[in-house]
């Protein structure tokens, strides 16, 4: 197995129910280093249970990962191919996103053994699952962080607008401006171009100061929206509504951090059900969750498909913040 | 509305996300304190956007919760019926336990009024919801609690029981057990009897110690099921297979803390579908929560039916134990 | 009292300890809002047991904080004070930092009661205490938001550059890189100017990686140091070094959040300590804390002096760095 | 090196600390392990900077601990000896509380080289030193855990009793009620007898409830000192005065868990300390922290002085729960 692409709390907890339950099974367990990478450069650790017996609580991962140029390639691939058949290695298993899965579902055309893809992204932005592993412990984080800028927000009655990761979706921009209890949220759902949001959010802000009088408000945006992101947003809200906001970029806490405890049961939910299909022989498939049971789908649909949030949730919240 | 019941975070948000969303409506709200004592007792609150503006995180219930004797009988039931037509009151949202909606049920008797239901309760032990509010964040403290517990294990290299809340529930013990990667859950749905859990227990400590040598060994148990709970457990391996086992109870702390985002969220969904369906006429009903969205079940059937654990997520922990 | 500057995680718990201590005693207790624009506007509120019974545990402040340019105009503390007269008050506490501090001690010129400062900061840059409340939750904070980007910064084995508030003061940044075992600290006590820092950091990244191979790299710095701060520093590392580098900005989260116990006692202890001095009769002083013990200094020296970091502790670091 | 008696938060660090500064000076370090069983035993591993990398935040000791009731033999410590001097073991740094030291300071008699306490227990109750490692960690610990408490307290506005830790020492007690604005805290301090506990117990809750009407109550007591402890002054409670209240322990959840930044810091600036004093020849003396900077003090000191809690802190809180 390999963990690729940004690193998600509860990927460890994957490696480690992957490996257990191989050894259940008597099957032999390796982990390969550094994402795609460790496969073209035949870089990899034999697992066994004291390696992975106090991993299911930390954060990012113990096979490191990262991105790969190299595997984009067919020298790459047939590389990488060539190591996993010389240790004649039965069936690879990639924790990661959906750029990780892309690459795999090309390497099949390589490498002749079975392939599974275990979904571990903060972003949620994965089709064919309802979470991801990484999604619960991001959001938590995140509204862990904005709490605390609550506070000062309320003690200046000012405001803020924070950023939070996903790249190409609005689940956690979904999610955590609903439990901050955001004033606006800004995601891919309701955004429509820069204008628009500028004079919705000035709209917004000007008409909860009247109904509130002065109070602190909160928007919670999506990264990769506004061009220029909250710095930007703050500064045209000054410029064209000479409205005081204070821009706050979550970055990089995001991605860390011990898993809560749903990551880590979902993880080991997924990591286990992994091994139950390679060991019935089925490949070029994601195992997904829905509901309390793992499923699976072909690795093709999580690729090629988008998954949209709850609109439903985010017009509950457009009209908690509307009131007669 | 009011709260009712053992409290479970994330009741707050519920009580936020019914005041504002029947606010966007137009609609009065009014909340009674300590639960039916304050159907019977008329103690109330009238709720605004003030009071409700800083919940949304916070733990216990502002409307204070308690058990009621009084509404049990018909006289009770009587006055608070009395009570609500005489302020008027169309609807009555309960947030609470399935003890509190066996009242409710038997209260159409007497009130006129819709009747709904919002589950809530840190023993996820309501059916016809995926999830109630307050369980994630009740797993995620015990977690916490259990993963520093786990650190003097480890130190010691000693065995540990640790017994969670769950009366007639195993999701706390199960789900819990999960993310702490326990040696041995034990749960409604693998306990038999006492005399074959000692068995079973004592069989498995000797089983992993002989595997993975002298190391730490969590046990967790939901209560209410060995006989004398953890201390009784702890003194009976010690008596009759001197393994000396050190007993825990997590006790109160897991119903209280501010809710993890997730419950937030639920509880933010599920208040504002009460209004909902409200204001559609629907009365007798709880609302639930399946997949990403909110449904509506009869009352009755949250509390005639046992929802039933995992056991797919039980057996996969099994296995995690025992290695070839 | 009133609270004033940046809002400190422990100033409700000051507020508190404040409110009751004097209610011991049968004082009469006013919180003026917004800081020193509650005195000028004579914005205030009665304080009784009820108001600050459930704060002790809260972040920000519950009188509200705010900067006032007005308050250093000879006719905004004049109004100030005829409020103050007006309303009879013997004294006024002041929680904030040496700013406020400054206002106050100019303000005795105007008022004819006693003053006194309870330091309230998280730079804990006021000389003439050990520690101002709201700075170890601010380390705290930090070091927890650090520990998630350690996650990923191993994960990947890159380098990330952290910036910590701190305007003139390298507490937060000394204290923050200890505890997150940074490889290199930027302070005030160790900075000269930007090009010998970014020789100094290439060349120990250089030797770190020689040392112990590809892994993580985390340099904690106090913000208004590097010019252009994080950003410019990891552009810098790339231009001049080709050394890639991730900047992360921590910035508002550390303002906020529940004080941690340490801050809990500490503006308890210090809250108290002043209605104490308030009652000897004592004037225009701060409470400090040396060791287990408050103590009282002149309010000019808390504004004069600048206190220094522990520069032992930054040679130790150092050393931790710096293997044979 | 070694890590004895209780497990404490920071311990990890302290041995990064120790290790990292001893190989800055080129000094080789092995660690034994179980504490004095691993001298006896001799059971060691060489420490190097890998092994102690990630080690900082966590929670136990990787060198494992335990109470070793052979070390209190004449055998047994000379035994412990020979392995000492057959590795040429110049000098031994002992991680522990007072037991540890006291054996410590027997084991001069026996072992040539220089001897070494570094104060880590969650007691705080060693003389010489302002705080301990683990100290800071376990009170926040105790905080968090009694904060959701107080949540279900204040909900059904009920009295709770809660146990701390603290074997011979009121520190906890002390520190966690105050941080928790407890009603009551029951330490060594302010203990005379069970019936006069009792009794002020009583008194008190009938007083505050007069005062604030219903509400919730909160007890914070050190185990060993009500015979019985929580449990036994509930129900003495419920017996006597016919006062309803709700036991909890908190127990072994206090002892682990990632240490806070405060520990972490005092754990590297001891170590560094302890090497430092090896290095010039010191020996037979425990390092202590007064303010900002270590000290040493004779260990004998450490173990027959009995350091007492701030009962300033203590006369405070009482005022604070006592108002006019």
């Amino acid at each position: 197995m390999l963990t690729s692409g940004g690193d998600a709390p509860g990927m460890n907890a994957a490696i480690r129910s992957i490996t257990l339950y191989a050894l259940h099974y008597g099957i032999e367990v390796i982990g390969f280093r550094h994402g795609y990478n460790g496969l073209i450069n035949n870089e990899f650790v034999g697992l066994d249970e004291p390696l992975v017996r106090e991993i299911i609580g930390r954060g990012g991962t113990i096979l490191k990962s990262a991105r790969c140029e190299e595997f984009k390639t067919v020298q790459g691939m047939q590389q990488a191919a060539d190591n996993l058949h010389a240790h004649s290695v039965d069936g690879l298993i990639v924790i990661g996103g959906d750029g990780s899965f892309s690459g795999l579902t090309k390497f099949k055309q390589f490498y002749q053994g079975q392939t599974i893809g275990v979904p571990g992204t903060i972003d949620n932005d994965i089709d064919g699952t309802d979470h991801t592993i990484g999604f619960a412990t991001a959001v938590d984080t995140a509204v862990n962080a904005i709490d605390k800028i609550r506070d000062t927000a309320d003690a200046f009655e000012r405001i803020f607008v924070v950023e939070v990761m996903g790249r190409k979706s609005g689940f956690l921009a979904l999610n955590v401006g609903v439990a901050c209890a955001a004033e606006h949220i800004i995601t891919f759902e309701n955004f429509s171009n820069p204008g628009i949001e500028l004079q919705q959010v000035t709209e917004k802000i000007k008409r909860i100061k009247k109904q509130r009088g002065q109070c602190s408000h909160l928007i919670v945006s999506a990264e990769n929206l506004y061009p220029g992101g909250a710095n930007q947003l703050a500064s045209d809200l000054s410029d064209y509504a000479s409205i005081d906001c204070i821009p706050c970029i979550l970055g990089y806490i995001q991605r860390g951090g011990d898993p809560v405890a749903k990551d880590r049961i979902l993880a080991t939910h997924m990591g286990a059900h992994a091994i139950k299909e390679l060991l019935v022989g089925n490949s070029d498939i994601m195992i997904g969750i829905e509901g309390q049971f793992c499923k699976t789908v072909a690795l093709s649909q999580s690729v090629e498909h988008h998954k949209g949030v709850n609109e439903y949730l985010l017009d509950i919240q457009e009209r908690l913040q509307d009131l007669r």
